[in-house]
């Protein structure tokens, strides 16, 4: 029903205007002259009650008395007369609604009531809703304007393969003006407003089906639904179609105090991050990059990797070139001996044959220059893209120089992006650019922001399906604890579990964990460490006491029997003394790991994506530097690869300063370890931590020392001392 | 002489224009016709044997022949005759010349020899050369157009008070196209070549005096000559005349492989980036940043700090806006309770009253809503800066819109930026902002990165004697090594001084070391390591023994004589073993420090720059994760705090995780008895490594554990076994 009815949306055969007016400056009266103006060829109705014809067309008092089955409701009314035009168009039979009005979910409590009775309505009556509180909709092949944005003043709609999804209108609009000045041609452009109805992700996967939309591009303010987001997206890659995101508010943290390490240093915004990074969506970080990126991508074939050739009349601009590049992690590499020998023979007097190639001023002289270079680096089988880097050329001179790149651009899949440092006076080539398959750039750093996009999805696809949701249900471990056998633990009044029952169940997934016992008495604790084998290290187990170090309720190195009773004695007095009343549930007695790196793993829940699996280093690294990575589980090995491989500090991992590589493979174990522990335990508990892992050197394996469980359900505050 | 000869350069009353030509598109041609067509008032005598007259002028066969004294000789011949024509203008006493041609330096060795003769004719002539390989200088307020740039194909050139410095000639031309395009005006464009005999510092110094520039913008390749800059730099500071400099070349390392930990991790550019931070040069990291920032910096009066209030009609922009300034480290604070009193009195039935405040669609309705709001902000003593969002507004409205920002702007100092996000249909709103003295912006970023910019050189000339290179000798510190003293530890054949040596002259400068002796025999040691007080460490002291670890000559802990019996035995054993050869100094025994944190201070050495001071946390922050910073002696305090804070790391210096605070001061003494270090010792070490140095909580102090002494002269490669 959705599908059948967005395409009633996006394409609609006959459209009411309901709250229609003659006044132009009001959003009824804008909408209907747009709708004209922009050349709709379906049917329309004007109804208003005030008048009798509008524009030369005959208005109608209300829905019910519109002859014909109508597709969308345009409903431009006062917040107040929503809801009753809305069930008069359901009961119209009207397949869709874009419902401008402003007054709902964004006006605090009230608001929020409405909405909720205006999606009840939708529901009933089957009605696919844009909005409330949109600019609406534009369809650029069918010329269907259904927007009050004063865009829509342009004198012409420029059709194109890119679908631009906007969670601001106004923005959206704005926008769409700046995105058409440089000739970029849209497929449709749709403003969601509060998505009552219809949110981000069902445009997403209309578009998909589209076959006029070839990139979407999405400004984005949040995801409600982050299931059906993921989903969407994995879909994309299938199709090979890419989503760019500006994703907005991104300072805003996830607010909420958390009881972990993982907790307190997840925000929404590193969800997200993580969300695209994992599903292969392009996030931009500025907005002119959002419509800049989704060109490249709609008018490049995809390139065979990250190395660059640039051509250049500017020796300086080529250097920036190389900056970008280079920073971006993307080659500008030396040029091949037959490169080199090709354009010696183009008998070149210009400086030295290097990449950047700086044509200098030689090529003011020698115009051919231009389009032998650019055809050398494209039979270069060392370059996979080439950039084209133009100064100050004026006029005509441009124009040419234009055309010599758009021509030789037509005889290679090779990606050619152009990039023109001077300003009016190179106007007429640049905008033949615009209007061509090459992407063309005023600013070099964007130029290859797009490119390293391009290279990215390029990637990504190679391999999308590494990148996909893995649909198999996570392997079973047989010797995974039982549902019960978590219930067990999950018994008593802590919100915690205490450090042993945690590593239960960690082991019960594989995870290695130190050797421990728990013990009620010092005979049997003894007894422990003597199976266990010195030295060892004494705890206090007390859910009320969660810094044992503070109290003195923990010892460590304890080498023999005397060294053990000594200690035990301490830590008794010393509990006895900072906690008198705390419910002691004994002592762990644990083996003395041998030092390795240290590194955390965890689990947190986010409200849209539920559970994410967390890796960093150890503590100062993600708590001071915020160096952590997170992926959606399920994982595949390739996510946990990516998880580890991603982190700053990687290198501390990886062997730096003379050190030996790491058991990285045991990490990758222990992460997807993890992802099906997320799974399995997402509703039981919100949080979990294992903080200290320590990773032995390659094949050593790792250890959990010690982890935190924190319990979803009777959150209980207060027991704990701090 | 220089000065003078600057004005004759910058300011000519007579051009000569030498190879010239009527065909307009050589050098020599352009040239003619760029200088009369901007309507130079000055003489100009063509001089080319071949013509009678050239564009009704006459033209006289060579310089000598040139009736009057002449100020500047534009000399667009070919290479060849470059030195004979340079040395006819000088015999005719030219005072300047701006020499086009290239074939100099930037052409390997034989470029260079004849670079070097091109200087010494322009010494002994004392004329003042621009360039070789330069597109020239155009005066906009003496419409003195000395350059074949086609920039100049422009019909007028706008004048304003911005100097643009280009050491890229085709890419300066190429961006001041773009510059006037935006109405950006600009005192004089200077494109400096190879650099010959005037360099960048020179022109920055020029325009510092002169009245018609108040902002110097750089586009920067390198410095050669550092010191000159350093004062230079200052001198702006003084005068109150930012400086914004695009430094090109940024992933370009420093090249060499370094002997110590500091040295590794230098390369050039962090050394540029330390002085632009040191100095109050403002550095921006895009090329389009370069303009808008020197722009908003003539526009602007100085801020009162990083507080900002947004008013947008755009409720995504606003939250794009927030996202950048707090990203960047300003603030969006809450409004205060008169402010949202204010607002609400204005009737605005608008959303919620906060910041960023969103005027909605209800500004079309009632459109004094914006200059009110704008009014409001400006009265609120708790906003230092003001940013306007302007969305989707067209033709004549957007005038209406701008004309009541550039109205209220002119009541107040406070700074008010706008940004516009829509496109041609919004242009006459923005022609009217770009040509005011309101910024004007056309993407968020770069509108929030001019203002942090502002903000940010507020800030430094409120302090700017703080900032300025302190003028007074180092303190002199009587302990302090003699020149002798340094000698003596000089002698040897190692390339490095050991351990004990290094700790001798740290000691001399006051900074803490570990106690330690050098002993030749076990009794000798034994005695010390009593005096030192147990526990000790023992290690072997040979220049050609570094990695001490590697062959077990070096022990740890060692708590009684009995164990440093043992110790001394295996040592002595295991150097003979692994090191038969090796010339062994002694035996090095040293107090065991109680732990704390590890940082490193070091010095190294700039080609342009000479020494600079570095400070990083332990081994792998400074290594794996490059977190650490440089500044130039001698260091103010304000300096060394500066310091410590730009790391990263910071946090772990200042009580993260519940630990105290350590003792950041002792850090900071330490910090500037290394500068003195680094000037006195400039010439005799090349690199200086403290690390670790152990610093403890608050009132602590620190201890250096281990130093390296890389010295200058003399380095031999080869001995130590790596």
């Amino acid at each position: 029903m959705l599908r059948q009815n967005l395409n009633a949306l996006l394409n609609p055969k006959s459209i009411a205007v309901i709250g229609v007016s003659n006044d132009p400056s009001r959003i009824g009266g804008r909408i209907l002259r747009y709708l004209k103006n922009h050349g709709y060829k379906g049917d329309i109705f004007p109804v208003n009650p005030k008048y009798k014809e509008i524009e030369g067309i005959r208005c109608c008092p209300d829905v019910a008395s519109i002859p014909l089955e109508i597709d969308v409701a345009l409903v431009a009314v006062p917040e107040k007369l929503v809801l009753s035009v809305l069930e008069e168009s359901g009961k119209a039979k009207v397949k869709a609604a874009v419902i401008y009005s402003s007054g709902f979910s964004e006006m605090g409590a009230e608001g929020k009531g409405k909405q909720l009775k205006l999606r009840q309505l939708a529901e009933e009556y089957r009605i696919s809703v844009c909005g409330p509180n949109c600019v609406g909709i534009i369809g650029f092949h069918n010329q269907t304007a259904m927007s009050f944005s004063q865009f829509l003043d342009v004198s012409k709609l420029i059709p194109g393969d890119i679908a631009f999804i906007s969670q601001s209108g106004a923005l959206g609009g704005a926008l769409l003006n700046r995105i058409q000045d440089r000739s970029i041609g849209i497929s449709h452009f749709v403003s969601t407003g509060n998505e009552a109805i219809l949110e981000t992700s069902d445009y997403i996967e209309y578009f998909l089906d589209d076959p006029k939309t070839s990139v979407i591009m999405i400004l984005m303010e949040g995801i409600r639904d982050g299931g059906k987001f993921l989903r969407v997206a994995d879909l994309a890659l299938k199709r090979g179609k890419p989503i760019v995101v500006m994703k907005v508010g991104k300072t805003e943290t996830g607010g909420k105090a958390a009881g972990s390490h993982t907790g307190s240093m997840t925000g929404s915004d590193a969800v997200y991050d993580a969300i695209f990074k994992q599903k292969g969506v392009i996030r931009v970080e500025e907005l002119e990059d959002l419509y800049l990126t989704a060109s490249t991508l709609s008018k490049c074939r995809l390139t065979n990797g990250p190395r660059v050739g640039i051509i250049t009349t500017t020796g300086g601009g080529g250097v920036i070139l190389s900056d970008e590049l280079v920073s971006m992690g993307m080659d500008v590499p030396d040029l091949s001996e037959p490169t080199i020998e090709k354009l010696k023979d183009t008998k070149a007097s210009f400086g030295i044959v290097k990449n950047p190639l700086d044509l200098t001023a030689q090529v003011v002289n020698d115009p051919l220059l231009f389009p032998k270079s650019i055809q050398t680096f494209i039979q270069d089988g060392h370059l996979d893209n080439i950039i084209v880097a133009l100064a100050m050329v004026a006029g005509e001179r441009s124009k040419e120089r234009a055309s010599y790149i758009i021509d030789v651009a037509q005889t290679t899949d090779k990606p050619i992006l152009t990039w023109w440092a001077s300003g009016s006076l190179s106007m007429p080539g640049m905008k033949m650019l615009e209007n061509s398959q090459v992407p063309f750039f005023s600013s070099p750093t964007r130029c290859v922001k797009a490119l390293h996009a391009l290279v990215r999805y390029a990637n990504i696809l190679k391999k999308k399906d590494d990148w996909m949701m893995c649909t198999a249900p996570a392997v079973v471990n047989e010797s995974r604890l039982s549902i019960k056998g978590v219930e067990r633990l999950y018994q008593g009044s802590s919100h915690v579990l205490t450090e042993h029952e945690g590593k239960e169940i960690l082991a019960s997934y594989g995870i290695p964990v130190t050797k421990e016992g728990l013990g009620s008495d010092f005979d049997e604790i003894k007894r422990m460490a003597s199976e266990i084998g010195y030295p060892v290290a004494l705890k206090v187990v007390s859910p009320e006491i969660l810094h044992k170090t503070e109290i003195g309720g923990l010892r460590l190195h304890l080498n023999d029997d005397n060294e053990l009773r000594k200690a035990y004695d301490e830590v008794i007095r010393n509990v006895k003394h900072h906690k008198p009343n705390a419910n002691i549930k004994g002592m762990l007695v644990q083996e003395m790991v041998s030092p390795g790196r240290e590194v955390i793993i965890g689990i947190i829940q986010d409200p849209q994506f539920g559970p994410m699996v967390m890796f960093g280093l150890g503590g100062i690294f993600v708590e001071v530097l915020k160096d952590f990575s997170l992926r959606h589980p399920p994982l595949k090995e390739n996510d946990a690869w990516e998880m580890i491989k991603e982190i700053k500090g990687y290198q501390l991992l990886d062997g730096a300063r003379g050190e030996k590589r790491l058991d990285q493979e045991a990490i990758v174990r222990t992460l997807m370890a993890v992802s099906s522990m997320a799974l399995d335990l997402k509703d039981v508990f919100s949080e979990i931590d294992i903080n200290p892992l320590v990773v032995y050197p390659e094949g050593g394996d790792l250890k959990a020392i010690d982890c935190l469980f924190v319990k979803k359900h009777e959150v209980r505050r207060g027991i704990a001392d701090d």
